[in-house]
C-alpha cells in the first residue's frame, strides 16, 4: 500500500474518532433539550428549583465534552486549531466542511472562562427578572443599570471571542456563522426605502372578523390538519401548549412543536403552527447518519428562520394555500367563518400596519423592527450610544423607520426579553431568515411554476421535497451564503425579499 | 479547640463532600428518570432508537460517578470500605445510617464489572424480545435457552455480588436490602395455610357490572378527584397515560403517575391511580433538604409498594373510602352504577376468586402467587430445580396453592416479564409490601380508632400525616423491618397481615 493511501485511512480513523466523541455529547445535549422542552410543556410548576439544577448540571456535561482536552487533541489530529489548515490527508469535501465547523465551535466554546460565563449567567438572571418588572411598570431606568452591565459584559464577550473588524462581528458570529456586520449593513440597505413605500400603498383592511371567539380545541384540531399537510411527521413529533410557541430539535426523529391558543386570536394560533412546524420539518430532514456532527446539524438561526417563515408566510400566507384550507377553516368555523370569502380572509390575514410591537409585525413591517434593533446594538456595542439615551434614540428610529412613536418604553425599547439575557447579536438573524426564505422561494417558484396551482389542489409534498433536496440534506456543509447561491445562482442580497415583497404588496 | 472537637468538624465537612458528590449523580440519575417517563407517555414512537442511545448514556454516566474514584476516595475517608466501621468522629446517628447505606449502594455498583453488565444487558434484551413472542405463541421451548442463560448470569451475578449463606440472597438485597432468603422464606411460612381457609370460605359475587362500557374522560376525571383527595400534590406532579400504569420518582417536588384507562375495565384505572398515587406520596414525602443522600431516599421496593397497596387496597377497598366517594362515583356513571348499593359495589370491588395471573389476582390470592414464584426462583438459583421442568414445578405448584392449573404456559409460567429481565429477587417484594403495610395499618388503625368514621365523611389528610411521621420523613434512617417494629413496638412478621386479612374476608 502507497503512503498517501495509508495516511488517507489514517485520517478516516481519525475522522470516525472525531464522529463518536461528537456524537456522545450530542446526546448529552439532545437530553437537556429533552428536558426544556418538558419544562415549557408538561413539567409540574413545583419542579422548577430541581429542573433548574438538571439544566445546569447538563449544561456543564456538554461544555466539559465540548472543550475537554481529549476532544481537543482528536480535533488538532485533523485540523490546525490555529490556522484552520486541514492536516489529514485524503479527507471528503464534506468532512473539511465538518472539521470547519467542529475548529469554529471549539474555538467559540473554549474562548469564554468558567468564571465569565458564571458571571455573564447571573447578571442576565437577575436582569431578566428585573425586565419582566420593568416592562411591567414601563420604568426604564429600573432596568438601565442592569442593561449597562449585559453591554459592558457582552464588549467583553466580543473581545474574548475576537473579531478583525468590529465587536459585534463576534456576537453576530455566534448566531450567524461567517457572516460580518458590515456585511449585514450592507444587506439590510436597500430595506428601509422600500418597505416605506409600500406601507404608502396600503388599504384600511377590517380584520375584525378574525378576533371573534374561536373554539380553542377546533383551533388546536386544524393546527393538526395544516401541519400533516405541510408533512409534519407525528410519529417523530408531536405539538403541545406553551406560553411561548417554540420548536424543539432533540433529533430528527424527535422534533417537537408548540402552539398557544386563545380565543380571540385564532390566526395567531395557527400561524405560530405553522412557523414551529417549519423549523422542525428542517430538523426532521437533516441527515439522520450524520447526526451529532456538523453535516447533520443545521447552519444558522437565520437559516432556521427561513424555513419557519417560509411556511408561516410564504405558503401559509398565500392565497392558493387558502384556496384549498379555506373552505375547510369554514366548515369547522361556520358561525365565524360562514360569511366570509376568501379575498376577504385572504387580505384580512395580509393586513399591512405599522405597529410598535415587533412580535405582532406584518411581514411587510417586521424586517423594520429587526433594523432597528440592529443598528442600536452595534451602536451599543461599538460604544457610539449610551445606555442612558437608548430610549430616545429607540423612539427616533422608530419614527424614522415606521412614522409611529411607542406611547412607553414598554412598548418601544423593554418590549424584548433578548437584552436581558445578552443575546446581543440574535436580533439580525430574524430578517436574514425571511431574506433566504425569498431568495429560495425565488427558485422554487421558477422551478415549479405551477406551484399555485397544485397548492391549491391540496397537494404539497413536492415542497417540502424541494427544501429537502436544497437546504435540509446539507446540514453545514456549507455557510449559509454558499448554501444560497449555489441554489438560487446569485450571490444572496436583499433583492429576491424586496422584489417578492412589492409583488405581494405592491399596489 | 480540643481535639476531638477538630475531627466532629472536619469528619462534618468530609460528609458535606460526600452529600455535594451524592447529589450531583443524583441529579444525573432524575434526569434518567424523566428521560423513562416521556418514554412512555410522550415519545413519539419514531424517536426509541435514540432514545435507547440517551439512556444507556445517561445510565454510564450515572454508573461512572456511582463508582468513580474520587467518591471511592471520599467515601472511604468516613467508613471502611471493608469492615463498614465508621471512621469519623462526631457523626450523627442518621450520618451513620447515611454512610452505611452509601456503602452497600457502592459496594454493589462496582461488584459488577462493565464486561458483565453489558453482557447481561445484551442477553436480556434479547431474551424479553423472545419472552414476548413465546408469550403470545404460548411456546416455553422457545423461551428456554434464553432463561437458561439469564439463571446462569443471575448466579454468576449472585457470586459476584457476594453472599453468606445463599447465592439468592445476593439478589434479594438488590431489592429488599438486608434481608435474606431464609428470613423470607419464614416470613411467608403461614401464608398460604390461612389464606387457602380464606379461599375456600368465599360466596360467589357477580361483579358484571363493573365490566359494563363507563367512558373513559370520565375514568380519568375521577381520578383526579381521588388522587387529590387523599393529598398527592398536582403542583409537584401530573397523571398521563401509559400502557402500564407506573410513577417516577425524579424529586420530591416532581413525581408523576400514570394510569390506564379501559371502557370495560375502570376500577382498574381508579386502583391503578391510587396504587401509583401511594408510590407518589412517598416519594412527595421524602425530606426535600437531603434528597441525593439515602436520608432523601426511599427505603426498599418493598416498602414503597406497603405505601401503593395501602392506598389501592387497605384504603381504596375499604368500605368507608366507597361510603364517601360511591355516591360522587354513582353521579359521574349513573346509567351504570345509579341502580347498585353500596354494600354490593364493595362486595364487587373485594371478590376473592383464585385465577391463573398474578396482576389480575385478589387481595387474597396475590400472596400465593408471589411465594410461588419466589420457591421457583430460589431453586432454579441453587440449582434444585432445572429450567427444563419449570412449567411442571409451575403448574404443580399453582395446583397446591391455588387449587388451580393454568391452561398453558401463556398464563403459566410465562406470564410475567421479569425473568426474561433478569430480576431474579424481585418478586418477594410484593408480597413484603403487602405485609408491611398491614403492619403499619394495625398501628394506625389503634391510634386512629375512628378512623372509619372520618374517612366516611370524606377527611382523609390525617392518613397521609401519619405515613409522613412513621414512613416518608425517614428516608433510608432505618432499614425495613427497623422502622416496622420502631413504629408497632413489634418485630416484623406475617401476623398484622393474616389478621387483616381475616378480619376483613373471614366469614
Amino acid at each position: 500500500m502507497e503512503t498517501g493511501n495509508m495516511e488517507a485511512i489514517s485520517a478516516q480513523r481519525l475522522y470516525e474518532a472525531l464522529v463518536a466523541i461528537s456524537r456522545k455529547t450530542a446526546v448529552f445535549a439532545s437530553v437537556l433539550q429533552l428536558l426544556e422542552w418538558d419544562q415549557e410543556t408538561m413539567m409540574p410548576e413545583g419542579a422548577s428549583d430541581i429542573r433548574a439544577e438538571q439544566n445546569t448540571a447538563m449544561a456543564a456535561l456538554v461544555h466539559e465534552h465540548k472543550t475537554s482536552s481529549k476532544w481537543k487533541k482528536s480535533l488538532a489530529s485533523l485540523i490546525d486549531l490555529e490556522t484552520g489548515a486541514i492536516k489529514g490527508e485524503g479527507l471528503r469535501d464534506e468532512q473539511k466542511a465538518a472539521l470547519f465547523w467542529w475548529r469554529r465551535d471549539f474555538l467559540q466554546d473554549s474562548a469564554l472562562p468558567v468564571s465569565f460565563v458564571e458571571e455573564f449567567t447571573e447578571t442576565t438572571s437577575k436582569a431578566m427578572l428585573v425586565w419582566r418588572e420593568a416592562r411591567k411598570q414601563s420604568n426604564f431606568p429600573l432596568f438601565k443599570p442592569h442593561l449597562q452591565a449585559i453591554v459592558d459584559l457582552c464588549r467583553k464577550k466580543a473581545d474574548l471571542l475576537g473579531y478583525k473588524n468590529h465587536p459585534y462581528d463576534a456576537l453576530l458570529d455566534l448566531y450567524e456563522p461567517t457572516l460580518t456586520t458590515d456585511e449585514v449593513s450592507e444587506l439590510f440597505a436597500p430595506i428601509p426605502e422600500a418597505v416605506k413605500k409600500l406601507i404608502h400603498g396600503q388599504k384600511i383592511i377590517d380584520d375584525s372578523f378574525l378576533l371573534q371567539d374561536y373554539d380553542k380545541e377546533t383551533q388546536l384540531f386544524f393546527c393538526h390538519t395544516i401541519l400533516k399537510a405541510i408533512g409534519y411527521d407525528f410519529s417523530k413529533g408531536r405539538l403541545d401548549l406553551s406560553t411561548h410557541p417554540f420548536s424543539s430539535s432533540i433529533h430528527p426523529t424527535d422534533s417537537r412543536v408548540t402552539t398557544r391558543v386563545q380565543k380571540g386570536l385564532m390566526m395567531s394560533c395557527l400561524s405560530a403552527a405553522l412557523h414551529e412546524g417549519g423549523h422542525s420539518l428542517y430538523e426532521m430532514g437533516l441527515p439522520q447518519g450524520s447526526w451529532g456532527t456538523p453535516l447533520g446539524a443545521s447552519l444558522s438561526l437565520g437559516m432556521h428562520e427561513s424555513q419557519s417563515r417560509w411556511w408561516e408566510c410564504y405558503i401559509g400566507q398565500s392565497r392558493s394555500f387558502w384556496n384549498h384550507f379555506f373552505p375547510q377553516l369554514q366548515k369547522v368555523f361556520p358561525a365565524q367563518l360562514g360569511s366570509v370569502d376568501l379575498e376577504r380572509f385572504y387580505k384580512a390575514i395580509n393586513k399591512v400596519e405599522p405597529s410598535p410591537i415587533r412580535v405582532e409585525a406584518d411581514e411587510v413591517t417586521y424586517p423594520l423592527h429587526v433594523i432597528l434593533r440592529f443598528r442600536l446594538e452595534k451602536q451599543l456595542i461599538e460604544g457610539t450610544l449610551d445606555v442612558a439615551n437608548l430610549p430616545e434614540a429607540w423612539n427616533s428610529l422608530m419614527e424614522e423607520l415606521l412614522g409611529i412613536t411607542p406611547e412607553n418604553a414598554a412598548k418601544g425599547c423593554l418590549q424584548d426579553v433578548h437584552w436581558s439575557m445578552g443575546a446581543f447579536g440574535y436580533f439580525p438573524t430574524y430578517a436574514l431568515g425571511n431574506m433566504y426564505a425569498a431568495a429560495f422561494f425565488e427558485s422554487f417558484a421558477k422551478e415549479h411554476s405551477d406551484w399555485e396551482k397544485k397548492v391549491a389542489s391540496g397537494e404539497l409534498s413536492f415542497i417540502r421535497k424541494w427544501l429537502s433536496e436544497h437546504v435540509f440534506r446539507h446540514g453545514r456543509r456549507y455557510t449559509s451564503r454558499e448554501l444560497v447561491e449555489r441554489t438560487t445562482g446569485e450571490p444572496f442580497s436583499a433583492a429576491p425579499y424586496l422584489h417578492y415583497l412589492k409583488h405581494k404588496y405592491g399596489r
